[in-house]
């Protein structure tokens, strides 16, 4: 069984899935809404399949409504995504730096064998 | 094709894969030292198969010594990945702080309808 972590994280691992979320970060659309803007390279089960893969990865969740069901964005597995990133976020940064530093030496170092 | 976001979000969606980026987080370790921690459950064609999902998805680089050759983390891929939920991060915690007023609120009116 997949752990909470790696099935937001495999939701996410897909751009139309990315777009879905993109798009109800603005607000709740239904599913005919929501599907619009790719009905035009995939089927509408397609893109109901990834809504169940964002659904089952508690991104998303549908209204009670009957007639009008609208699909909102979960925040909480996102966030523990950030949280699990931010945790590693300062050694990658550190990395960053020594590389950013790394390069700036070399280059000037480049820069002053070429006007030598 | 896999854009390189989708393939960062897959790579990071097996804790195996989560648990080796952690231990690189802290520096650079050899695919033995990487090994160790997992070889009681899984075997080290296992753990290899892990690392080239990372190697290929950019989170990690070989270093090029012959002798000993040191995974190390890249940082970039992470931080695409993490700019990426920023994005639309602010909605999220917009929405995470409706909810948290709205649950506030919900708690408040039970425990008045509690005491009257």
């Amino acid at each position: 069984m997949q752990d909470d972590l790696s099935r937001t994280f495999s939701a996410l691992a897909d751009p139309t899935r990315r777009a879905i979320l993109a798009r109800l970060a603005e607000g709740e659309a239904n599913v005919s809404e929501l599907a619009a803007p790719f009905l035009a390279s995939m089927s509408l089960p397609a893109v109901t399949k990834h809504l169940k893969v964002l659904e089952h990865a508690g991104l998303i969740s549908k209204g009670r409504q009957a007639q009008w069901r609208p699909c909102r964005l979960n925040g909480e597995p996102l966030r523990d995504a950030v949280d699990w990133m931010a945790q590693y976020r300062e050694a990658w940064e550190a990395q960053l730096d020594r590389l950013g530093a790394y390069l700036k030496t070399k280059t000037q170092g480049d820069r002053r064998g070429n006007n030598d």
